[in-house]
């Protein structure tokens, strides 16, 4: 029997509010068994980047990673981002540890390849996760609060998107724990009409997806983390919950019926 | 028979020539036994401070920290300086794990009281290092990699002084190892002369120091560091190298007669 290990992913709005994000951590501490954050740091990218006078350039929702944003990158996310969120921690009793992919070799990257033109830069392709080095982590009673930068083992940093270090993370650790991932923004789930934030979808399985998907209701931007979450539920991932960060405290008080469950 | 530990603290002068920083790293990485890495990265906090067009604020050498310069030494110390050092220790097959106090709960330090009228921000003075959960890394076959950072345990984090850190984790981890603690910068050790590179005085201990430290050859700059070296002998380590960072080399290929030796 495989332990429990759940892996909470957040990004740019519970991050960037210091009352939910303190709010959200003093939860998490509280979670019982094996757990992990994963964040992101959006918005203090582009808030650095703008004080450094730096220009912020996206391509289809993605930054495009030149050296000089690379810097701001490791500034904010392993640099201010994580450090945060590991003292909030550590002042709720959680053993916090704060990660890149390059600390402890955790995630090995390679370079996005150049493809129809488009050079993303210094962003990395999630190719390998060292299980045995998260779980002697957690072996040793420390909580892994990775942040969403990885590296090539040569040297070279990577920007990774933040959603897919989650997702990276919770296939490599399903061969050693019954992983459940809750990818946690500010929407209550998947919804299926953006206007009605109570109109979730409570449940998405291999049978009910491809209508949705086909009925048009889900928004574009959601469809990539649906496709992450069932990519994840293929590769051993128990369950992903696509939900509210608030929806944490229902979580915890043992109440699943919360955001989007998903499951094969 | 206690096992030995290396303790390397490097600053400013081999963090800022990235040749400099490459080989010390690679040599780093082939030192046997445990060991670790303590480093600041003073003239990047100043840079970007410079870039955000915040004043840098200095009194005797320590920095004044405000919650702005908090923020940059957070950027620029685990953030810039950690996570590239960690990435090229990887380079080396040294499997590197970058940490401040907070994380892993580490350092605990208390803020500096207000003295003589001086407030200097948000710095910590140590009160306690938890050799337990460093050990634990150690034993996973991790090499710590300590940036000059602490925190309070209630959210706080703190800018600490990085021959300060280097001391406060050589004398904690005494009780488990033998300590050797080398302070690496840019001369060839203590000096009899500023102005002749090759004036090192080889040997320091007990007897000797009262006089070197009376006749004022040593210059004011250097008082401190010995003061440091001989306050962590006195509480358990076993010798202190004040050295150049390329002697490293030497001391790679057991040659131990560079630098300046501390002991008893």
């Amino acid at each position: 029997m495989k332990e429990r290990l759940s892996i909470f992913k957040i990004g740019g709005k519970v991050i960037d509010d210091p009352a939910e994000l303190e709010h959200f951590l003093s939860s998490f501490s509280k979670f019982p068994d094996k757990k992990m954050l994963v964040h992101g740091g959006g918005k203090w990218v582009s808030d650095i980047s703008g004080r450094l006078g730096l220009s912020v350039n996206m391509i289809g929702g993605r930054r495009i990673t030149d050296k000089e944003t690379l810097d701001v990158v490791t500034m904010a996310l392993p640099g201010l981002a994580n450090k945060k969120i590991v003292a909030i921690l550590q002042k709720y009793g959680c053993n916090a540890i704060g990660l890149t992919g390059a600390d402890a070799n955790t995630i090995r990257a390679v370079k996005r390849p150049v493809k129809d033109g488009i050079d993303y830069g210094f962003v990395g392709d999630i190719q390998l996760v060292e299980t045995r080095h998260i779980s002697a982590l957690f072996n040793s009673g420390f909580v892994p609060v990775f942040t969403a930068m990885t590296h090539d083992g040569n040297g070279q940093l990577f920007n990774t998107n933040a959603d897919t270090v989650a997702s990276a993370l919770s296939i490599g650790l399903s061969s050693n724990y019954n992983v459940d991932l809750y990818y946690c923004f500010e929407k209550k789930g998947v919804l299926r009409c953006l206007e009605n934030e109570d109109s979730v979808i409570r449940h998405i399985h291999h049978n009910n997806y491809k209508e949705i998907k086909g009925s048009g209701i889900i928004h574009s931007g959601m469809l990539p983390k649906i496709d992450n979450a069932f990519d994840a539920i293929h590769k051993g991932v128990d369950r992903v919950f696509i939900c509210h960060f608030r929806d944490i405290d229902n979580f915890l008080a043992g109440n699943l019926d919360s955001g989007t469950l998903i499951t094969k």
